[in-house]
This record gives structure tokens, sequence and C-alpha cells, in this order.
């Protein structure tokens, strides 16, 4: 299983101005696909403090880093200037970058919606990329993503801030260069709903599920006290094979749910919402 | 200016199942007192890896230390242990936080949502703090807060994860305390709406204005290209003194607002609804 790190980059989420919505739909993908997401951090638009994460992760042996956030036209978007500080590279104009970029710029004037098509000094901007990476087209922004790998295997990827560039950029290219970037990978996560409201007496039943199952993940979530209240427990495990996760997420179930009924509480099995397709 | 940093922990957010709102909540509170968050992170709900993530940020100097969830009766719950880990101290039953726990859970049981006000195995759990902790009191779920002080002057809270309970005790009990431990600060943000969707042609305008303005913050937000879309920038400024950052703020606008009309933009100052009260 890859370990990938997730860095949201922007003082704006720091500030609590903006709420990162990146992260979850970057942890939510990627354990889809079979990926440990370690850890997120959310960093504000400082080259050094962005560049000294990297290297952290880098020196952990993460497989995967995906960073969020500071690749537009601005000066206080920094990202990539971070990377080719973290990474000993130059920073350069990217062809392929320039002309994904100019691109989308005479596209936007033949609709009207910017005065000229003109390459300015901040749209070039987004085309300088750090030596030896790939820019990957944006198709509903216009800074391009970043495909950097620092060495054979180990990836390091910059999607925009703005989360329906974010999301445009996975949809249109993502998942087949990730496939191979992760590797093979199956995860599964089931949901079961106990009619009971006090988390407290659940937890004999989840610590005692947990410890005869110690591949798959068990957690129950806390919810509110009231009068027809049920609490939700989430049962998750990836692996490299499908057919032993759904051997031993059933396994688990079908404790949880024999322990719970000899206490004399329903419980009922949501389908999967989240799992690898 | 005190430099926090928060700590969001549970597997279930790394996975991509629950949405952290937590942490922008904080930080817009906190920094609405005046303090500066300078990283947030995700973590696991794993004792070590916590601990680690705790030493750093001490090392580092920050006075504020915040950590999200992993308060509750499961075994997975691994706040208070990674808590005595990283600050060298054990773990004990505290006596406050007993006779809160159990109170909440003698009016559970007097409004007949739990089957026993008993103090269970579970629950006695939500009582065991590192030593010198000081347990603030719960009024929507049942595990207390923890306010520990590893030094004069230097404070770790642990708040539980579930955003109620969490907003529940911040509203309840905590601006007086942080106010003491974040001394004076005054922190306010503006918004200017451009009549202009290109961002490429609002940078060199952000960055003049930020050039001449060093202690404002000043960052646009990409929007969407379309017709009728406006662009928004924002300025915001801490100091200790709130003269200071209205005169400095309103100076930065004035500077915006009038290189903005000599490109023929309109602009218009959106009340500030972020700024300490």
């Amino acid at each position: 299983m890859v370990d990938v790190e997730i860095f949201a980059i922007g003082n704006e989420l720091l500030l609590g101005d903006v709420l990162d919505t990146n992260t979850n739909y970057l942890c939510k993908q990627l354990t889809g696909m079979g990926a440990k997401v370690c850890r997120a951090v959310v960093l504000p638009d400082d080259v050094n403090v962005i560049a000294e994460e990297l290297r952290i992760a880098v020196s952990k042996g993460r497989r995967l880093l995906i960073t969020t956030g500071g690749l537009g036209p601005t000066e206080d978007d920094k990202t990539l200037e971070a990377v080719a500080l973290a990474f000993c590279v130059g920073l350069k104009l990217n062809e392929d970058a320039y002309r994904m970029v100019s691109e989308r710029y005479r596209q936007l004037f033949a609709e009207g919606l910017v005065d000229s098509p003109e390459m300015t000094e901040p749209r070039r901007k987004m085309a300088i990329l750090p030596e030896g990476a790939i820019p990957i087209f944006n198709p509903v922004g216009t800074a391009p993503a970043v495909w950097f790998e620092w060495r054979s295997g180990h990836t390091l990827l910059c999607l925009p801030g703005v989360p329906r560039e974010l999301v445009g950029i996975w949809e249109n290219t993502l998942p087949p260069f990730l496939r191979g970037a992760l590797g093979k990978g199956y995860f599964k996560l089931v949901e079961v709903i106990a009619e009971i409201c006090d988390e407290s007496k659940l937890a004999p039943i989840v610590n005692e599920v947990a410890k005869a199952h110690p591949s798959v993940y068990v957690k129950s979530r806390a919810s509110r006290f009231g009068r027809d209240v049920k609490l939700k427990v989430t049962l998750s495990m990836s692996s490299e094979e499908k057919t032993e996760v759904d051997a031993k997420i059933n396994a688990a179930i079908a404790h949880l749910q024999s322990l719970l009924k000899s206490i004399g509480i329903n419980s009922e099995i949501v389908e999967p919402h989240h799992e690898t397709k």
C-alpha cells in the first residue's frame, strides 16, 4: 500500500476564511484506490515552511505527496517555488504548460470572458514549473496541475486550490496516472447502524470485534443522545486482494451483529458507500 | 501574537469518511482573537504519531496546541494517551473529571437516555487524564475537554471531535480561558468585490497593494470565468492595537480601490464579516 501525504496550502485556510474540502475529497478518492493517507497538513503561503514539510515527508519515505493550492497567477501563489526549493531543482518556463495556459486564454478570449489572449507576466507565471515536471491540463481554470517524480516510484502531484478545478482535473485525467503510481489496491467501508444511543455501552463490543479482526478498522461514531437516536459503526479495510477484504469485513460484521444481538440490540448493514470501483 | 497549531485526530478523517469542519471553526475563532494559526494537521488514531507531532510543535516553541477528537470511551480514542507520552506524565483518574462524567450520566439516565447511571469501565476511561491536566465540562456530550499547561504560558487544549460538542464547550467556557493564554489581540478581515473575472489581470494590482502595505495580507480569490462573475480580494491583519489594524487596512483598501478605478474597474467593500469582537 502506498503511503500518501496531503498538503493544503493557503493562508485563507489558516485564517478560517475558507473551509478546506479538497483534503476530504482527495482522502476519499485515494483511500478508494487502495492508498493509505498517513497525514494531511494545512500550511501557509510560505516557501520555506512548505519546502520543509515536503522534505520531511520525503525523508519519511512517502511515495506520493499531493499539494492543493498556490498555483495561480498572483505572487502569493508559491507552491511551485517551494517544490523547486525542496527538491533542489530550478524553475523554468515549461513549453507544454505554456501551450496549455495560452490555449485556455485563447478560448476564454473567444468566449468574451477575458479582454485579450495575450500571455502577460501573471499568465506566463502559471507555466513556470520545476525542471523535470510535467503539466496536466486544467479543463476548468487556467493553471495546469503539475506531476513531478523526484525519483522512480516517488511522485509529487500539485493541484489547484479551487475545488471545482481540482475535481475537474481529477476526473479528466488522474485515475489512470495514479493507478500506475499506487499499484494494485482495494478498499471497502461498510456501515452498521445499531439501535443504541449510548457509545459507552457499545464500546466493549467494538473493542472485542476490533481485537478479533485486527486487519479491519472498526470505529463507532459518537452521536447525539436522544430518543430514536442510533449509533453508527464503520468497518473498513484496504488490501491488494478484493476477496480478502470482502471475507474479512464480512466476518467482522457477522461478529459485531451477533454480539449486538446477544445484548438485545438490533442492527442493520448499510450498503458500502465507499469502495474501490 | 501567540503561535497556535491544531491537530485533528481520527482515522475516519484520513479515510475521507468524515469532513473535518472543526479545524475551520477553530481557525476562525482563534484568528478572531488575534492568535496566529501556523499549521493544522490531520492525524490517525496512533499514539506514537500523535505524540511525535505534539513534541515537534513544542520544540518549535508554539504556545498553544489544540487537538480535536479521540477523547471518547472506545479504545481507539487515544489522544490523552498520546499527550501523556509526549509530555512525559502519567495517566490517572481525575476526580473532577470523574464527577463531570458521572453527573452527565446521571442526567442522561434521569432523562431515560441511557440504561443506567453506573460508571462502567468505558465511562470511567473518559475521566482518566494526564497528570496535572484540568477537565472542562462538556455540556453536550459526555467526555470533558482537557486543559494542560506543560509550562507557564504554554497550553495544550484537547477538545472532542464531534462538532456539536466542540462548539458547545467553546461557547460555554473557552473564550475567557483563552483570552488569558492568548493575551491582547485584534483581527480584521475585509472583502472587496471587484467587477472583473480575470485573476491574471487583477494580479499586478494585488501585488502592488501587498508590497505597499506589507503588514496587511492581501489575497485575490480565483473564481469561475463567466459573464457577471466578480472576483473577491480579501485584506486582513492582526495586531495588538485595533486602531493600527483599522488604519492600515483602510489605507490598503483605498489604494486597491484607486488602482482598480484607474483601469476602469468598479469595486465594492463588503462589511467585515470576520473581526475581533
